[in-house]
């Protein structure tokens, strides 16, 4: 039991995060190649650029307090990861594989969703502003991401149709 | 590359999520008897009750269908129970484990919500109507639980506070 304060708790969280923006900058650029649609490649590199981004936001708060990002790795974007690529590789190259991204990505959106809303709540109440606000950017920027991948889906469905 | 329709990329999206539901039951139980507040623990009991429900709904969509509801395991909710479970360990008895309890929880609600949207669009893309009622019933609980784990985690931190 190392965890007894939230301070620790915040620390531990961000480290958690910060392997899994880690984990999702290798594993983009995988995505991007199985890609079909031009929208959905454009949209996925340009996450990629926004998740390095996002990397260095967090390597910022950790010099805020003064603590290393390093020390864990975040099993559950592990696990949701390894999902994605098998249920991507089993999939039809074309509109199959494209939702087949599509929904591995989107997991991977709310997984960020999640563990973003809960240290920017975290920082709130530890009185730290100006990492609220670091980190309410990129919840923004992950459910823009989110949005624009159902968007995209709807997209590849009724190209898939019209083909059909 | 089994999955070559949109069909049987619902079915497999379908097992996936079967999984997922069927693991969180198990996981449930231990979150109950590792909360401290009692408003957490009483949310946690009805979200196990809902859960049960959810199954059963999934049963009724895959008899529907005339497809098994075995074979898969979730690999994406495993690697977010594991970290949950460890998290929840580390953390200290009263307002700390509660806040990891509800972090964790709160990662398996946002890879519910991920899921479920993803093939309640799926079902009304192929037509399935029935499906898609039964789907965004059980989608509208998740976003449901989420938000009431959010107050709940604002309820902890206040009396920590008073207490402290």
């Amino acid at each position: 039991m190392s965890v007894d304060s939230m301070e620790k708790l915040f620390v531990e969280e961000l480290r958690d995060i910060y392997s899994a923006e880690n984990q999702i900058t290798k594993a983009l650029p995988k995505m991007v190649k199985a890609a079909t649609s031009n929208e959905l490649r454009t949209a996925l590199e340009h996450h990629l650029r926004e998740t390095e981004e996002q990397v260095k936001r967090l390597e910022q708060i950790f010099e805020m307090i003064g603590e290393s990002s390093k020390g864990k790795t975040c099993e559950g974007m592990k696990g949701v990861l390894e999902e994605g690529d098998r249920t991507v590789n089993d999939a039809k190259q074309g509109a199959v594989r494209d939702e087949a991204i599509i929904s591995g990505c989107q997991r991977v959106e709310h997984y960020e969703m999640a563990a973003y809303g809960t240290v920017r709540t975290y920082a709130q109440n530890l009185g730290k502003q100006q990492m609220v606000q670091l980190l309410d950017k990129t919840l923004e920027e992950e459910k823009a991401a989110d949005r624009k991948l159902t968007e995209i889906s709807n997209q590849v469905h009724s190209q898939a149709r019209r083909a059909a």
